[in-house]
Protein backbone atom coordinates (compact mmCIF):
# COMPACT_ATOMS: atom_id res chain seq x y z
CA UNK A 1 0.00 0.00 0.00
CA UNK A 2 1.08 3.46 -1.21
CA UNK A 3 0.30 6.67 1.55
CA UNK A 4 -1.19 9.62 0.03
CA UNK A 5 -1.26 13.08 1.03
CA UNK A 6 -4.15 14.51 0.21
CA UNK A 7 -4.59 18.87 -0.24
CA UNK A 8 -8.59 19.54 -0.80
CA UNK A 9 -10.20 23.11 -1.07
CA UNK A 10 -13.90 23.28 -0.65
CA UNK A 11 -15.71 26.53 -1.95
CA UNK A 12 -18.40 28.27 -2.04
CA UNK A 13 -19.46 28.35 -5.59
CA UNK A 14 -19.27 31.41 -7.38
CA UNK A 15 -23.45 31.55 -8.06
CA UNK A 16 -23.73 31.52 -4.04
CA UNK A 17 -23.60 34.74 -2.02
CA UNK A 18 -20.88 34.32 0.57
CA UNK A 19 -21.39 36.49 3.68
CA UNK A 20 -18.45 35.38 5.39
CA UNK A 21 -15.97 36.45 2.36
CA UNK A 22 -18.22 39.76 1.81
CA UNK A 23 -17.72 40.58 5.97
CA UNK A 24 -13.80 39.97 5.63
CA UNK A 25 -13.86 42.19 1.85
CA UNK A 26 -15.31 45.22 4.19
CA UNK A 27 -12.69 43.99 7.38
CA UNK A 28 -9.62 44.43 4.80
CA UNK A 29 -10.86 48.63 3.46
CA UNK A 30 -10.84 49.06 8.17
CA UNK A 31 -7.04 47.77 8.12
CA UNK A 32 -5.82 49.86 5.24
CA UNK A 33 -5.92 46.96 2.74
CA UNK A 34 -8.73 48.62 -0.14
CA UNK A 35 -6.38 46.71 -2.60
CA UNK A 36 -7.87 43.75 -1.90
CA UNK A 37 -11.20 42.58 -3.36
CA UNK A 38 -13.23 39.44 -3.94
CA UNK A 39 -12.69 37.40 -0.95
CA UNK A 40 -14.21 34.31 -0.74
CA UNK A 41 -13.65 31.79 2.24
CA UNK A 42 -14.26 28.14 2.09
CA UNK A 43 -12.56 25.04 4.25
CA UNK A 44 -9.30 23.48 3.24
CA UNK A 45 -9.15 19.97 4.13
CA UNK A 46 -5.54 17.84 4.27
CA UNK A 47 -5.53 14.04 5.15
CA UNK A 48 -3.70 11.21 4.41
CA UNK A 49 -4.90 7.87 2.92
CA UNK A 50 -3.10 4.48 2.08
CA UNK A 51 -4.12 3.10 -1.33
CA UNK A 52 -2.76 0.33 -3.87
CA UNK A 53 -1.91 3.40 -5.98
CA UNK A 54 -2.54 7.03 -7.05
CA UNK A 55 -5.61 6.24 -8.91
CA UNK A 56 -7.44 4.16 -6.58
CA UNK A 57 -6.27 7.00 -3.98
CA UNK A 58 -7.85 9.43 -6.10
CA UNK A 59 -11.55 7.69 -6.14
CA UNK A 60 -11.20 7.48 -2.82
CA UNK A 61 -10.61 11.10 -1.83
CA UNK A 62 -13.36 11.97 -4.61
CA UNK A 63 -15.66 9.48 -2.78
CA UNK A 64 -15.11 11.02 0.70
CA UNK A 65 -15.26 14.41 -0.86
CA UNK A 66 -18.79 14.13 -2.64
CA UNK A 67 -20.47 12.10 0.39
CA UNK A 68 -19.11 13.98 3.86
CA UNK A 69 -16.65 17.17 3.52
CA UNK A 70 -18.75 19.00 0.56
CA UNK A 71 -22.35 20.21 -0.15
CA UNK A 72 -22.07 19.77 -4.15
CA UNK A 73 -25.51 21.71 -3.74
CA UNK A 74 -23.34 25.24 -2.42
CA UNK A 75 -20.04 24.29 -2.89
CA UNK A 76 -17.27 22.59 -5.33
CA UNK A 77 -14.05 20.87 -4.62
CA UNK A 78 -10.88 20.47 -6.03
CA UNK A 79 -7.64 18.34 -4.57
CA UNK A 80 -4.00 17.68 -5.42
CA UNK A 81 -2.32 14.12 -4.16
CA UNK A 82 1.12 13.65 -3.37
CA UNK A 83 2.96 10.47 -2.31
CA UNK A 84 4.62 10.44 1.00
CA UNK B 1 -1.32 48.40 -11.31
CA UNK B 2 -0.97 44.67 -11.62
CA UNK B 3 -3.75 42.16 -10.58
CA UNK B 4 -2.60 39.16 -9.00
CA UNK B 5 -5.24 36.15 -7.32
CA UNK B 6 -4.37 34.70 -3.88
CA UNK B 7 -4.90 31.80 -2.45
CA UNK B 8 -4.37 31.10 0.96
CA UNK B 9 -4.36 27.71 3.54
CA UNK B 10 -4.73 28.58 6.71
CA UNK B 11 -4.62 25.53 9.22
CA UNK B 12 -4.79 24.72 12.75
CA UNK B 13 -0.70 23.82 14.39
CA UNK B 14 0.13 20.56 14.35
CA UNK B 15 0.72 20.51 18.20
CA UNK B 16 -2.89 22.10 18.34
CA UNK B 17 -5.91 19.44 18.69
CA UNK B 18 -7.97 19.61 15.79
CA UNK B 19 -11.86 18.23 17.19
CA UNK B 20 -13.11 18.76 13.81
CA UNK B 21 -10.80 16.80 11.82
CA UNK B 22 -11.15 13.72 15.26
CA UNK B 23 -14.38 13.85 14.47
CA UNK B 24 -14.07 13.62 10.54
CA UNK B 25 -11.91 11.20 10.58
CA UNK B 26 -14.03 9.15 12.80
CA UNK B 27 -16.90 9.55 10.37
CA UNK B 28 -14.91 7.80 7.21
CA UNK B 29 -14.93 4.92 8.94
CA UNK B 30 -18.50 4.98 8.82
CA UNK B 31 -18.38 6.10 5.03
CA UNK B 32 -16.13 2.52 4.63
CA UNK B 33 -13.02 4.61 4.24
CA UNK B 34 -11.19 3.78 6.83
CA UNK B 35 -7.60 4.33 4.65
CA UNK B 36 -8.36 7.74 5.32
CA UNK B 37 -6.31 9.11 8.71
CA UNK B 38 -5.25 12.34 9.81
CA UNK B 39 -7.92 14.73 8.42
CA UNK B 40 -7.19 18.15 9.58
CA UNK B 41 -9.70 21.39 8.95
CA UNK B 42 -8.72 24.47 8.40
CA UNK B 43 -9.79 27.42 5.50
CA UNK B 44 -9.04 28.58 2.43
CA UNK B 45 -9.19 31.78 1.35
CA UNK B 46 -9.27 33.09 -2.25
CA UNK B 47 -9.08 36.81 -2.95
CA UNK B 48 -8.28 39.34 -5.44
CA UNK B 49 -5.45 42.02 -5.11
CA UNK B 50 -3.86 44.72 -7.18
CA UNK B 51 -0.26 45.90 -6.97
CA UNK B 52 2.98 47.25 -8.61
CA UNK B 53 4.20 43.96 -8.51
CA UNK B 54 4.41 40.64 -7.11
CA UNK B 55 6.73 41.71 -4.28
CA UNK B 56 4.26 44.21 -2.84
CA UNK B 57 1.07 42.22 -3.49
CA UNK B 58 3.02 39.41 -1.36
CA UNK B 59 3.66 41.88 1.34
CA UNK B 60 0.08 43.33 0.94
CA UNK B 61 -1.22 39.34 1.56
CA UNK B 62 1.45 38.86 4.15
CA UNK B 63 -0.36 41.72 6.22
CA UNK B 64 -3.91 40.53 5.56
CA UNK B 65 -3.19 37.08 6.96
CA UNK B 66 -1.39 38.21 9.92
CA UNK B 67 -3.86 41.10 11.05
CA UNK B 68 -7.19 39.06 9.60
CA UNK B 69 -7.26 35.72 8.76
CA UNK B 70 -5.07 33.67 10.52
CA UNK B 71 -4.66 33.49 14.20
CA UNK B 72 -0.83 33.01 14.58
CA UNK B 73 -1.47 31.32 18.13
CA UNK B 74 -3.32 28.76 16.96
CA UNK B 75 -3.00 29.03 13.38
CA UNK B 76 -0.57 28.93 10.46
CA UNK B 77 -0.70 30.10 6.69
CA UNK B 78 0.22 29.58 3.87
CA UNK B 79 -0.38 31.54 0.25
CA UNK B 80 0.29 31.40 -3.74
CA UNK B 81 0.04 34.38 -5.44
CA UNK B 82 -0.98 34.37 -9.35
CA UNK B 83 -1.37 37.07 -11.78
CA UNK B 84 -4.08 37.23 -13.40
Amino acid sequence: MIKFQAEIDVMPKKEILDPQGKAVTGSMKNLGLSEIQNVRIGKHISLQIEAENEQAAHAKVDQACKNLLANLIMESYSFKLEQV
